[in-house]
């Protein structure tokens, strides 16, 4: 059952359990997804080089895996950790960031996308292309496809995978290939601070390292964040102070708020 | 006619057009430029792989390269964006960080120098180091050079390599080797919050994608940086405070209040 | 004499000095460390190609090796710029984070901190880790040891290394292997944001430039960071408020508050 008791429980779960999640994720976001781990009450690590990669991943409860600012180093450090987390039974999520903008992200996505992520989290735009880079198919892409119709491309996607599929827009929509749930929580605020996504990937982790179900796990991570944008935004004047509010909302936030306010359908 | 009306139409240019900018920029600031940018209204994306930088460049409206910590790989992937951004006419702008500190950054920031940017953004020591740095002369850089010192030797140069110069500090003088505007605003806590000149950068980046005029573009940008600055400091009380609200006033910035604060001559 | 007075005297020598405090850290802290180094009232500088680090080790007052996201590259570089720092008679200080986690790390840290760092910071378990790096003994590490565990391995390291160990926790324990100060300053929302061990050991290096005894440095370091952060926390709802106020109390930060608040024993 996803609900918002399940979410509740799952946030305490965290809290309580503070899970390491091992993070190979781009610069511009490494500090506020880090922050926001800290804030939702887990425990944050950025590591990344060859040398120690592996040796990490088993230490850590979650894997997470974002592409934003890729080079060969990195890739190379993204397959080996990604390898190691299927070895161990790690659970991983993979944030295509940017997939379909050049055929190096193309590749890079395609090909961590076929190595069993437990789940993926992504915009319309992005979980369109990665539907293409992952099949035979070579229709465009509009890049300004809202989440809806992204729905379909995210079932084949996950049903073809074996994975979990998560698109976020203005409503986020989480499927495993048979169930699609959706999150009607955030603001508008969250489209003009950097790496809000990336942080989205990340509380996804956290939630995969307590929860067993990846599809509660990844609607888990989308109705805190959400839940706590819209406290955050009720708080701000604007892009800062919104940033700084999330981080309290997510530190703050109790049962009978989330329970009230996540729109779980 | 470089004025506050035309800071106004740039800057509603800005948002409704949203130009994705492309920055090759330095990790220190890679965070902060992102939401400045995003707090203005463009769409930043930070993008230096090898082996997608020049397909990057071709998606973008604007490059900002930036040299703040720069290392072998990737000067390659600056060189590759640059000539790619002159190839296909894309405005970029250069900002020179630390030149004169070292032989490596002197070497790397006269050679895009003479790349051909649209703009160049330093202070007045990086001015001066650069100015030497792409001719014959040898004579010694003083660092505490007041932002006058190197109104000679910007407009020298800005003649010499074809570009706009600005050289900012508590009066930014701006030239395109002829004309020299000064934008007279901006406040000392701008200098107690790091990468507040890289962020001025990425924003003459984001102008240079709407206004045609790269001489329009720079002041315009330091102008808008500069009133959102004042703004944010009647709001903080230290730099914590000052960096949140200054996204939240490039965010706000009204016509009435550019009109009125921005002091161009 | 360490002391209240003397950790005023040498906060003002940081802010009428302004140190260039050179930083090889890792890419979560980046933006948050040089941000913390201009709140106190240095001037800090994030440089690491090997094409120029050596040569901005002599430009600098200061140094800070942190090992938080290293790759091959990163370490060549800390490699050159401690040896030219060890040649020039620079301070510089270690700080060795996550040293225990994985054998990359236990190698690359034990060889630092036998490079005669001037000083080095880290929590109870990385202490204790790093003493085993250093020396022959095999015995297992259990990272949630509290920092008083941590004292007498500190001792030991202090004085087999013949530097400064400071082990940081809810009270900070700093020795040079014969003297052993604590300082009982701080909140608990200093460990729901991320890179606040980092901010320390970049503030020891600051008053490293200023301060001749690096013992007495590094109790300095530590006692500002603590006071301000319980100035940030009186005026905090959550770790977002918090680290936007911990600049500002960091820069606004007087004589009398600071004589009242440190605890320095």
């Amino acid at each position: 059952m996803i609900d918002n008791e399940g979410a509740w429980r799952a946030l305490s779960a965290v809290r309580s359990a503070r899970p390491l999640v091992h993070n190979i994720t781009n610069y511009v976001v490494m500090n506020s997804t880090a922050n926001a781990l800290l804030a939702l009450g887990a425990s944050p690590a950025m590591v990344h080089a060859v040398e120690e990669v592996e040796e990490f991943v088993d230490l850590a409860q979650a894997l997470v895996v974002n592409i934003g600012t890729l080079s060969a180093d990195w890739v190379t450090a993204m397959r080996l950790a990604v390898a190691r987390a299927r070895q161990s039974g790690r659970p991983w999520v993979l944030d295509p960031v940017g997939v379909g903008a050049t055929r190096y992200r193309n590749l890079v996505a395609g090909e961590l996308a076929l190595s069993s992520p437990s789940a993926i989290r992504g915009n319309a735009s992005e979980i369109l292309s990665l539907a293409q880079a992952t099949s035979q198919a070579t229709r465009g892409v509009d890049s300004s496809e809202p989440a809806e119709a992204a729905i379909l491309a995210a079932r084949e996607l996950a049903q073809r995978l074996g994975t979990v599929v998560a698109v976020t827009g203005a409503v986020d929509y989480i499927t495993d290939g048979e169930r699609v749930v959706s999150c009607n929580n955030g603001h508008a605020l969250m489209t003009r601070v950097t790496g809000m996504g990336c942080t989205a990937t990340a509380l996804i982790g956290a939630f995969l390292a307590v929860e067993p179900d990846p599809l509660a796990a990844a609607v888990y991570g989308l109705a805190v964040l959400g839940v706590a944008g819209e406290l955050a935004a009720a708080n701000a004047k604007g892009p800062g102070t919104f940033q700084v509010q999330l981080y309290d909302a997510l530190a703050n936030l109790e049962r009978a708020t989330l329970l009230e306010r996540a729109r779980l359908a």
